[in-house]
């Protein structure tokens, strides 16, 4: 069964985690560029990746072919140790995922990000063509959906829900966006309403802010399309991360991103919450993004299993709510297998010399940060830094 | 070359991390229990990890036989889907740890820890037993030399080194201690030298404490060698948890074991700092145990770069200090691929509703608790829950 | 020199500190009622304190008659030892503010706050009686102008202002309130307008928020006096406590309102940067409220004594910055008589078990709670606690 | 009747509060000197302050001679506005707190404190001939008993016990120390023993570190005593802040000293817990130092008021366990008028950017600290400063 007859049945699909987060830990992936080259390099890491989340009970799993636009790629070129092509990256991101999918019962999106080419202001026709190239292996590959997401802007949003709609299969999107909209201001009511005029069938959020943030955005969504009679399917795949501080920018702004995120980390116990939450607003595509390992996606499935009437595989070492713990040496750790423990306990920081919030740079939100960025491919390094140093 | 050949001439030594908490993360291996089962039931999982290590530069891949005594595995028998046999399990680990370990430069170590039949007050011969039984798996498979691991009485720990040292191989002793000594008052520098007298020759620390107070214990190890004019190498393996609140039982004794540690898990340069702290020190066998990811490893191997000579292979996917940050999309993200960022960032929790510290249980190490340990396999779990609200 | 022809010469005029709270933790006030009956209990014990922010550079000392309308002192008089006439409370309060400000160079202002009348819905003439009975007595004992303060609905503050002005004297009007706005959700703009054209000549807010949130609320009235083409000198007399999780109502919503506020006191550093900001936004009337100790008022002379040209006397036992830190035993203390030190210190909490910031009770936001609080006068407190049980 | 016959006859007696710190808030003392020359230069505010904690509950009216020994006055005498003696300030002082106590039911005890002469390696005679000269004023105007406070170091403080003894009058002796014991080494049990050896009937601790901490070192004080089979009366007046974090020099050494301790401050619910630890462990002078404010006095008087029979007169203004609360206009503040709400109330810090622990400046602890500050009144501010800056 397809994406959208499972939606439409009332099904709650599960999503996957953040790929690039987590291979990044484990020692496939650079933070910086984040492109995905490890599906040609170091495939078996990728493929455990998958059977991972898809043994915490994913129903779908991603093509990770997150940044794999040729224009990204080439960008980052030097920074990859064997020059890898753009068609190659994304083929064996297609045939890992489908590998790993028919040993269950998931389906595979292909997935599109934000390019480049629209960040430096190349026009309509040139960024959709770096959507349209990844499309064709898509197609090729018949991957069964598809999914434009992280994308900041919802006008290039639109343009590649506009590419990826023309291969007719159904299309999701979503934007790594909190309450106050996209980048240049538009509100996440709007930002719904016209990604379902472009024809995507799902839309929500990814990446960039904590679960309870974002499930608040997509409410906003739901919202807005309530108010422009639209219809649309709705799904939510926040980090794993906890950014009550953060701004427009969402977490990219914090101070620790990053490399410094630990102490924000939700516990399995937080993703319970969060995908309640989630249900319980309409939201029935339910995932995660940057932060969110196989645990987290098992504890999605765990929260939900009383409305799906089974646990995922992975719950065979798990047990809900530390029911295994009755296991443990220590009376007293035996004691903590039950519900009502974890769902009260308030986790210490252990880090009693740093604070609780941070102060976002606030550069990505300002005035001159804006022109800045506009103009940063024409700009060296160096001169950005003295330029950071300055404004500091 | 064997691990006294490279620690006789000086070399660093750098171990693994965590299997069973990395483990229990991706699904496969049981919280409460803890065995490793995983090694026949998905051998794929533990092969990946292993490799994520070898790749961050682990010299030592410990085959994940941690728990597996016949004693333990039974024990928590009815917990395993399948009845898998003590002799499988340890043969699969050796197994999979020299298939990895000759993808690259590693030793592999064959590992016994802490059993159920001395807590529940076996006597010397049937403990003895139970690693005589590991010990001939590990001959058979010639591992490269032998860890005894994780004990909570030096008496126990000494016990398994004489059986482990009648095999010819060299022998590392670690025991999970604080600087306040085993569970019945020992002090480290005792311990430490009971250990080498035993036919130890390396000791140290592993889990159980964070890395700067595991730091200091191995300080006190080598201050009671020192004074007992006793020579041997020393090793630290420490958790990548924060526990500035713990007691004398470590953070089996915190509020959040084993689900609520988040918050509390080192970034990577905390990471750098232990390592060149434990350096510093003198210790040449640097490891991690639990909460140590790959990530985690390669900050070893990263900080002692200077001093070894070389990069571990995923480095090429890092760049020290955060350099391909350079190649961030956003410019104050690019700011930060200097070591000065990194090195002195107070990383916030992202937790205003929660404390910094908490309140250690207390149960562990109060005399009505240590009663109550010596009678628990007498106790049922429902007494033992009830006795512990009562308590409460 | 009145209070106008000061202001409209652009002098900054310092206000006073928080007598409730002050006086409470000296033994003279209940918390709970709140009422000013020291006033004829205790002058000396009023008296020291007008003394004291005089010497702290007050240059406005209001009457302690907050709460001294005769509804409120009637309604907690069974709480009052030994009955005290409204009269006498009131007239005692401006002997002792006049013999204080007569010490030195201060105005006396006669203040009127909220009524019980209102909140239980009686109606504007027996509410403008509770006033017009105080205001007799500050004419009577000549008050050099009158503060209508502490108002949470603009429609009460607004009838305050009505029966203040027909005294003839200049009449400021400042309000409980924070960015949202009052009870009745008027935006802090258009109160603004409200009370200018009521006939108050200096509008703001007192209490309820701390100094950051306060001053925003001001700028909110600037910006709405501004649009309306209306003229008014601004007053700011916020909270010495820190409220970053305070809801609409203020700091009366915190759970640890009013006895576990000791955490949040402003430090004198934080209290001068508060004074800077206020300064910078043009408000020219700068006190405070709750919380403001003598040393704080001290602070706010201290940091604008550049724009003064002057020190308040309190100074002699200051030194700014930090400047009699030279003379401390210990030679670490010395080097800290500096501003850097102290202007970029962050005070720990010293408090590693508790978090940083707390959930509102949100009870009094919400309609239940709105609806309850309109019947309050009809309902016993052992029904008020059992409903509070239930929405716990 | 006497001291020792209210102790003798198993009384609990309330101390006072901290002087220096309250009167420095108030306008009246300057930070750094922490002399007491305001008896002369205000009187009225110092009799305020008697005044206010006798009204809380206190049995002991210490003279405000803190530091008022001819050697530190005249040491400071640069920032004295108008040369003021030491026999005048010591006369005044015992006037004043004559005249307060005889308004109520409690003793005047004349205090002595360390001297500059011995920090400045003066020998036994001068040092003694600094309290010999203060104990002629405290004979002239015959206080009750006697007070030696706030000794860093045993030897003197067993030198000022030597010269009061003399008098014939009761003899009390504290000292500013923790757990780790005085500046030279020598544990709290053995400083109780030299100073019972030396003829004081109460010895304890004073200052420094917060309740919990002092009583701890109180414990020790009591079993040193109970080793050497000596008898004699315990008091303790720590500090009213939260010291966690602290070394072996107190809170002098805590980077926040003495301008940034507000968030520390200690809640009345928090003090009532020290009284009643205090009295578990047999202290029976219960009162406390810097920080304690009035409220925190009559904290402890509501405390052991069922033991003592009675409430304090402050308490007509309080009502144990916050009850007046139930008079408050909002129905959720009268629903916390109840012990069980503020018993277990942790309070948030209200500071979300600042860590809960600081690290202790550490300079006072080292060996070069200790040798500079042997040396220091030969060292210039200046060097010292860049003597600092130089450390760090």
């Amino acid at each position: 069964q397809g994406i959208l007859e499972r939606l439409d049945a009332g099904e709650i699909v599960i999503g996957d985690g953040g790929f690039v987060f987590a291979l990044e830990k484990r020692g496939y992936v650079k933070a910086g560029p984040w492109t995905p080259e490890a599906t040609v390099e170091h495939p078996e890491a990728v493929r455990q990746l998958h059977r991972e989340f898809l043994r915490a009970g994913s129903n779908v799993l991603q093509t990770f072919t997150f940044y794999a636009s040729e224009d990204k790629l080439e960008n980052r070129g030097n920074y990859v140790a064997e020059k890898i092509s753009c068609h190659k990256v994304n083929e064996a991101a297609c045939d890992i995922a489908r590998e790993v999918a028919n040993e269950g019962d998931a389906l595979v999106a292909g997935g599109v990000s934000q390019t480049p080419s629209y960040l430096s202001c190349k026009d309509k026709t040139e960024v959709k063509a770096a959507f349209q190239k990844q499309l064709e292996v898509f197609m090729k590959k018949n991957v069964d959906f598809l999914i434009a997401e992280y994308f900041e802007h919802v006008e290039e949003a639109v343009w590649a829900v506009e590419v990826l709609k023309e291969s007719g299969k159904p299309v999701a999107a979503t934007m790594c966006i909190g309450p106050e909209g996209d980048m240049h201001g538009v509100p996440p009511g709007q930002c719904a309403v016209q990604l379902v005029k472009a024809g995507a069938s799902i839309v929500g959020v990814n990446c960039h802010f904590d679960p309870e943030t974002s499930v608040e955005t997509v409410r906003l969504m739901k919202e807005g399309l309530q108010a422009a009679k639209l219809k649309a399917h709705l799904m939510c795949q926040p980090l794993a991360f906890h950014t009550p501080d953060c701004g427009k920018q969402g977490f990219i702004d914090l101070p620790e991103f990053p490399f410094g995120l630990e102490p924000r980390i939700a516990t399995r116990w937080e993703i319970q919450k969060y995908a309640r939450k989630a249900y319980d607003l309409g939201i029935r595509f339910i995932g995660g993004c940057c932060g969110f390992e196989p645990y987290h996606i098992r504890a999605i499935a765990e929260e939900l299993a009383p409305e799906r009437g089974f646990l995922p595989e992975a719950s065979e070492k798990h047990g809900s709510w530390g029911d295994n713990l009755s296991m443990h040496t220590k009376p007293w750790v035996r004691a903590r297998a039950r519900k009502e423990y974890w769902e009260n306990l308030k986790p210490a920081s252990g880090r009693p010399y740093c604070p609780c919030m941070s102060k976002p740079d606030g550069w990505g939100v300002t005035k001159g940060a804006k022109e800045l960025m506009q103009q940063k491919e024409a700009t060296t390094d160096q001169q950005l830094k003295e330029l950071f140093q300055k404004k500091k």
